[in-house]
């Protein structure tokens, strides 16, 4: 039996905007290293930044009727986010879908497989983050569930956890961390504001962060002269 | 022993010349979603819109021997065709073969393999669909056919098959077919000028294809809340 | 142990700026089709062309320690080469670290691992070559070698060496070799200017190389018609 | 902050000893075809077919401390299963683990990451399914997670959740519904049974299944000779 | 529409049972170096070495329908091959269409996608090449070609060819050329036990096939020590 | 110009022979973690266990001539090792080659490249290490380098280095080193001995490397319950 849920919660809209605001690095490193889907999910054009609320939706290898599902329950400021139940690289979103998901304020895909239309999808300014680009078109026959927690490109993602996607990739935040983590993302971006001084003037990280007697007592040796 | 057709059949150029116009995921829908090269095959600038009747050169590993051959057998508005007899990386091509290649109005390459001189080639507005970029210069030593049927990225292509290529990659449609896919992109691309009024305007997919009742057919469910 | 050398031989920077201004393509021919790095390397940004003298940097997987350290030995000109004891794809480079070699007068990096914050180093333009973009951040617990041989990417750098790196890839100029490789580059560009007016001008690659006969010695056979 | 989980709940011995007998491809089946680990996770050896209780362990690239933290939490009957926090082929675990784990009476190794050994490890009949063989050794710096759910292959682990192993692959089954996908999987096998003695006796599946008019509804032709 | 062809043309008998003695790397040599699957496709266990006549199947992704199609238009001797249209790893077969294909005399599956119940196909000594295992179940929906030419792995296979397979991998002979090419295969392996003889005797291949003469007029030098 | 060294220094027998019975995992730990190839290198069959002095060979795509220059170079106790100038699988050697270079007393090939004829090789006896099995055959016609250094599968190979081959994969150990490298090795294997009794006594690498503090020191804590 497929499933679809129609009323997700999602996290509060200044936590997701926040979260837009620093970009995937920052908030990758807020949380403690987490969340970052593979490093194959790449945007079809460049520069894009965005953060939105998951809706997500399980489909079948080469088939993308449960798309057309989950459109229904999108809301302004989510972000689709679709995984195949097995690896699949076929275009399942092209510039229709992305049509849709525009006219419902949906603010990108994360498709762990293929797009096409990626010129009209650009020309609309409507962001995606996929596995390959590829025309490869789907039928419409297997169910799927939608706004179930799902593994996308290596991440769990649960229904209205916070999507932040940008030109380094794609990361996930947890729903009920996300207030948290923007905080978080505030002082790091603070912090790195100054070190960007410091770095800008010529002062070097070894001293900034204090390294050299850490590298010294681990046993590093300077040479003057390659040895011979 | 290895042949050069001289000449071979080609499609009609206004057939060609409205395949241009659809674009590959277009075009490979309208023929019943087939001939689509492998996912791999990407412009290496965007974007890049082209279409025009295959030219096919086999190629040794390592070795462009025969591209040179092939050259000579291209006419304007054709596209040339190169696969390897085993998979390879090499740069076959670059901005000499690609000034030859314009100065007969060749429209574009599509390689199962590296290109190089990309930055130029770029600045010439001459468009590459490659498996890799990469500059390793090859050799000048073992004959190959040209202008007979290849295996191109996983798809068959006889020369004066029809290359359709752009942003989404690369389709091959057999030559007699040409005038006939081209009708049905046609007809196919004004039915979705209207479904794509009716996404902007808010419609469903759902209810637009009508997917409700047979998705509930299907077995599929809705929970207002999500599952415990 | 691990050893950092301070002072390295580096090539004359006349040959270094004369093999910026050649590209990656002509460099790899003139010096014997050699040098080349993997076709993985691939740029942040395009165009971006450079060439300065290697400081080698090795670290462990998902530690970036030791480029901080690496930092501290580049000096305006050079280009810091980086690789992983085992393959990585973790983010070891961001915009701190291209601040502080920006500030140092360097070139650009190579990177057989992953990079991020590619939209803040694409807008400082400082050029990076890296095998992925990906956000995962490293630590700092494992210390590696600065300025001693290595492999990256399939090709041994040695420090002091030339990397050449433009959108075709990267390439290493043997440090000793560089003044005799520019000047073999600079005959070699010579040469195409002359031929490539002969391509433009419609002659063929058969005549202006002589080819016809060798083609036919070997047996290349050319039919009128597509055989039965 | 990294934490380790001393007592997780585990499933009834009899489900997972079952479930064991059954193979991956039933056990995937039986459970609505979900809960496998990626293709690339092969064993090192065969045949080998296991199930046991995951413990699940969370590794820094490189760094296989946290194995030995996990190897303390596991007891008669375990599977230890164990993920980088990002890309990695190094060979985490080798022979002497493999000694302490069967000391520990654990069933075997799943590991998204390298092995090593494998000769000593087949001669001791220790089974593990890994993405590579690999001798990298690794380092001791940096925490992990011990019994909190992973994704590990691209599945979502959960500790005490029942891993199955064989010739085909890894699948994951959750913990509490171990015995309900048990008992499936035996009616499962048991209407292969019947099955079977029908394919073997030379019936075809299009008549055991009923499949002709479905497929002739669907629009299946078929041509006594191959069309001109 | 999608179409089975009931009745196609296969080799003699005698040509398909010579090639499987001669293996496929003498039969690539034999027809010219050509026919090769990608090299990805591996026997799911060793020694394996057939030949028969291709039965083609095209299936769609993630569903496995056509299959029991095509098995019901094998006849003894035959070989089933089944490509899927666009690429898939799903274990589309398994030990209930093995023991179905069995029953008919066939003699073996090349499938470029995933096979499942190897453990059992071992066991019955059913040899099946693919690209992976992996026990991803499939539906059955969607309908494909049965006996229509197809690309399997990157070569071209018409329904009658000849296919080959052993531990080396996979090749396609065309059904008109079998004879021929088991003759040249006979002819080749002829004149390599000759040579073997030789080779064990500690004669060298420069001096067997006469190269140290083409050698030196390449331009190879011979130093007594290494370069300095 | 590509030269051929006839002459190159090899280590001391015995330490080749020590480093055999060792192992890979234990030889590259014994050298401070490096000098290990890539982990697609892989053995044809298992078990396979060799050292001996390398012969290093260059090859051109799809070209194996060198390799007939190679094998005269070699002598008894040697480990031939071929790296092609560019990415290449084609089948560089087969059983005519094996049959020349164990009537030298060659004890093994390392490719970083294709292998064909695995049967054979199998049943011979004569171990390969390979990047891929792949049948396709190549030509004569370019020049390499024999007994220079190469870069083989991402790893530095001098001529006379000490290659040690297993089923881990392939490691390399510079040639003024064996001897050292193989006392340490004898020594880590007489430490292992002690510790592998430890461990089947059931004492936990926890304790047996008194980790406990240092990961406390470090955070790491303990719940008995998984957190809610």
């Amino acid at each position: 039996m497929s499933l679809v849920v129609r009323n997700i919660p999602r996290a509060e809209p200044a936590a997701v905007n926040a979260l837009a605001g620093f970009g995937v690095a920052t908030v990758h490193e807020a949380q403690g290293r987490k969340g970052l889907l593979a490093s194959y999910m790449r945007p079809i054009y460049r520069p894009a930044q965005i953060a939105g609320s998951a809706v997500t939706c399980e489909v079948a290898p080469g088939d993308n009727w449960m798309i057309h599902v989950a459109v229904e329950q999108c809301r302004p400021g989510d972000v689709l986010v679709v995984a195949p139940t097995s690896p699949c690289e076929d275009g399942y979103f092209g510039d229709l879908l992305a049509t849709s998901l525009k006219a419902r304020g949906v603010r990108g895909l994360i498709i762990d497989a293929g797009v096409r239309d990626v010129a009209v999808l650009t020309g609309m300014g409507f962001p995606v983050w996929s596995k390959v680009i590829y025309a490869q078109g789907t039928v419409k026959e297997t169910l799927g569930n939608v706004n179930l927690p799902l593994v996308c490109a290596g991440a769990l993602v649960s229904p209205g956890d916070v999507i932040v996607a940008d030109d380094d990739g794609v990361c996930v935040v947890r729903r009920d961390e996300a207030a948290a983590i923007a905080e978080k993302a505030r002082q790091r971006e603070a912090n790195e504001g100054d070190k960007r001084a410091r770095f800008e003037a010529g002062e070097l990280g070894l001293d900034i962060y204090g390294m050299r007697e850490k590298l010294a007592a681990k046993g590093l040796k300077y040479l003057d002269e390659p040895p011979q």
